[in-house]
């Protein structure tokens, strides 16, 4: 299987280059005879569109899909859906005082070191735009898990130092998608603050899924925790992954940390609702850190093409925080992955 | 491809329940001509083996690995290379006790669950036997890597309260693999304290890897953080990974925590040595989280197979810490997931 | 992997049905920096398409390649490449008789019974004009290889009664790519002569392949031979496939079927090119049976949706002998799987 | 996935070579709770054993399996199977003189030249003796297919000169698996023959499947006769196969090859059982051309390692004609396929 390719009973395959024509994501092994809704797919894609959230960059960017196969009257057929962004705004002037220079943090540099080419415009593949066609998958996978009873759902739960212990997930409808109202407001701030000092900064995401039944994951290579991380991981900001109590284990005793169980259930969940790498019916929670993004518009010490010391400011308009938008792409990877478990464990039925 | 096998040009399959008459491993894809140090796979084994370290269990076990094919005159032939464990310790009747109940923590009400029946000899495909397979597999990884100037190394840096900030790796020939003589020590009296207690404790590993050519690792799903998350992930103890700052990033401004870069090389390494899934030249460094072992002599509750709440104290000779043991299974791990990547992104030359 | 994709370092997915928007081909694992013959390409893509062949269907359609992905300035730049035919032609109306009854020799009965659910529009995703997507990929693909010395290429070689023993490769410029002038003629003749009964006819296409080195193909179930057939054996009209003296071995003795060797090289090629599964060096040699398309204008027996038996004589315009077209679908499948072979022995260097 | 397996939801993965200490088989992704027929298993296991069969070898080997995972109390667990044919008879002496030379029409050349050394040991990998491990594999496959229905019986139907129409299952239960009781003897007759002229003979194996459900296969790569092809074409004495009317489709009208249909079914088979790459639920029928055994006591030409024309006269007592043995590889080859099929389209229940 190709390295742009995820999943096995559910696959899916992304192509396209952030500043080049099309964007797009083939979908293949959907059942056949689903009704996709239209609406709730493009209204996951516009949670991470550019220019969409207060928190993210200024670009505005419509991502709008255009469904090219698999689809017949508005039902899924069983044959491969294709998905494609076209791009609207194809500006590339922006990227002309990084033509000969890498960015600190950035994918450029070793890109170049691999490839032997280099495309100057926004990134090329590494470019988070990529995570849009991995939406639109993720959106049409969290339509066919609701439809069996499993819900996604993540959100931020720490800027910087604002950090928050609440989970009111009811309040989770603010541009963090974080489950604490205040929080989020001071999350907000903070953000906009690093932006007026041309910097950036990261945080903390975390997922929780709903309705899994037990019986997801395999045994040895394909436990449920590592196949999450894999997806999760593959995601360019996330730099860490933990799940139910996760890093605070290294501190817990055996008798604390084991979760135990009467007759009308678990009594705890520090093992985030998987056991031996099979779901338990449990909720399913993890956390993936995020680093601050990369392109930020003061001066840092970097070499050109060739490997001269040099001075680079980043401009155009950045996101100072990616949590914001990429706590959908956390979702998507997640829905993808539990679809094509659940496909491959329970068949598409 | 199977759930129980693992890479694609070098691919692992293990076999083998904990209390069946073998384990083993098939491994395809390796090249052909290469001289097996026998000796050096066999210490490697050694050091996961049960009774080879006093902070783990007191059963004393020889993992002796029969090779079946794949090998003429001591040379790899480029055909698949079996290596088996038989066992020579089958004694079931410390389990008698579990015949019935599940124990809290373990993977055996999961299993059960999914698959409708049930070994209760010493947890089945579950148990952390199933890494010897994994470490022969790496072993050899390790020595095919080494060839090739890749070195990997893995060392416990907290144990409970217990934690390092010094990297000393030359003082890493402790049974903690502790890369801090002095801390090592403090381990293993709070290892022998909590065995004292009938409890367990977690603790957190670190693995460096050096010589790591640039270009390791393929974009989107095929980052390098993403499928060694994975590989480490599939080990039954982990429940969290992050990569150079990993979780502290959250706390970072991007003027930090990117790795700026003179003509004399990178100032820095908050990324771990990856750079947009792909490996920079630097050193990989990343962590792993691990939990307090769930087989504690200490009462807790629990259900049995009729879902009636009961109480349950496991017996036997049970790890206190796993973290020494597993120190190997983490470089294993490691080591399956960088050489099945250089052959793919190298050849087999 | 999904079941629209194909190899594994060279992965080909196709998606789009014959009467849809678009249809189209993702490529992944192109080597960077080669630059693409468009004319070339475009030529392939020729010798396929409706409406350029006498022999076949009078329908005309232009099979124009978008590149959206994967190509910067003309030259791969390792990342997946997108090529898309959008239709430009999808005038449905000709299927209006089609909507309740299944065509006799065709997938719509096992598809609507898989899948429970029908797009009548040309067959949807089993139509030939699926091929045209392999087609471009192959194209690519037959320039890869081109770079490396190997060189494809299949003809027609019987049709009916019409059979030649010729191998004058240099005449095969002709419609049928048939190594044989004057049988070509004849060729064409009779399937002129087929149309004017409403009928069809199938025929016998041959492919050899010569610069292969020594070393393509893996022992047991990855077998040259066993990989080409499962391509060839792909694409829809195919239902047999035969490797050197084929079928012919069965009344052969050892003495004669064995390719005896002297220092000179080998005496004689009954094997094909192939030994043990691994390419020997000579030319590789098979042919494909290929069946009569199975719409045609004459009265068939068949059901309808309800299973009562009906009488169908399909209408349109359709080929009366798919020998002429398939031609390069076989050197496409052939170019993937040779070129996916090639990468994985021996890197994309 | 590694080139030693085959097989996605059902995966098959051979080890050993022909003198090793070992031959096995892993086999993953087996359903649990099935109760293992053994007797059942080792009567496949001896129709494919050499010394079992008149027209075959007079080496007589016991082929045993042990079973090392994955069944408990004799039911499937759900985890991996291990099955080892260990070597009872490693007798290397009869190998001695085609150390420095090559076998006509064998792989021991490609292999030498592919992997740079050499395990003259009786072909080492790729030896026939591998197909035993595939027998094991697809002996426990068929009690799985016969759980749901599904039979598979393969038979010889050619040998040389003497080929039979006559299709009566009920005698087939000859050395040759012949469907004609007459015809069997003449076969039989026949390779004594080629056997005192120190000589080999090919032949002709068919293959019928019954009782397979409407949809197994998948459109475009996924073809069941793709898959079915690359599954018989993976055993290395196989030629040529064609389904249905197969190769006699050249000189076939569309309106005598499409297969009819009233309500009460079809009216012929000339398909073979798959319309559009999927079952129709008719009989599934293959032919498989099996060339002459390359292992002849005759002189014939052939190079040393120097690249010296010298002339071999292979010793030893090697099969005459392979059919015989054959005839089970093949009826395993296809089990396995059809099993990892049903599983994905259906699941495991």
């Amino acid at each position: 299987m190709g390295h742009n390719s995820f999943g096995n009973a559910f696959t899916v395959t992304t192509f396209g280059e952030s500043h080049g024509p099309a964007l797009g994501v083939i979908i293949d092994g959907v059942e056949s005879g689903f009704k996709i809704d239209r609406e709730a797919l493009q209204a996951q894609m516009n949670r991470r569109r550019p220019g969409g959230n207060p928190t993210g960059t200024k670009r505005n960017e419509i991502d709008e899909l255009s469904i090219l196969s698999g689809v017949y009257e508005g039902y899924t057929t069983g044959t491969p859906i294709a998905m494609i962004l076209y791009s609207t705004n194809q500006k590339s002037t922006d990227y002309d005082h990084l033509k000969d220079v890498f960015r600190p943090g950035h994918a450029d540099w070793t890109f170049f070191k691999k490839y032997g080419i280099r495309d100057i415009r926004g990134g090329g593949r590494s470019s988070g735009r990529e995570t849009s066609a991995r939406v639109a998958a993720g959106a049409l996978a969290m339509q066919l898990l609701a439809k069996r009873g499993i819900s996604i759902q993540a959100g931020t739960v720490q800027v910087g130092s604002v950090k928050t212990e609440n989970r009111n997930w009811d309040e989770a409808d603010n541009v963090m998608s974080c489950p604490d109202r205040v929080a989020a407001k001071q999350m907000i701030a903070l953000v906009e603050q690093v932006r007026s000092e041309n910097d950036s900064i990261g945080g903390i995401i975390e997922c929780r899924v709903n309705g899994v039944p037990i019986g997801l994951g395999e045994p040895v290579f394909g436990k449920l925790q590592a196949l999450l991380s894999h997806a999760v991981m593959s995601i360019g900001a996330v730099k860490g992954i933990q799940f139910g109590s996760g890093f605070a284990c290294a501190s817990m005793r055996g008798s604390e940390c084991n979760d135990q169980r009467t007759q009308e259930g678990f009594l705890s969940n520090h093992a985030g609702g998987i056991l031996g790498g099979i779901s338990s019916g449990q909720e399913i929670v993890f956390q993936a850190a995020i680093k601050p993004t990369s392109s930020i518009s003061r001066p840092q010490l970097t070499v050109n093409t060739n490997n001269e010391t040099t001075t680079l400011v980043v401009e155009g308009r950045h996101d100072p925080c990616i949590c914001s938008r990429a706590v959908v792409v956390v979702e998507s990877m997640v829905a993808i992955t539990l679809l094509d478990l659940y496909y491959t464990a329970f068949g598409k039925n």
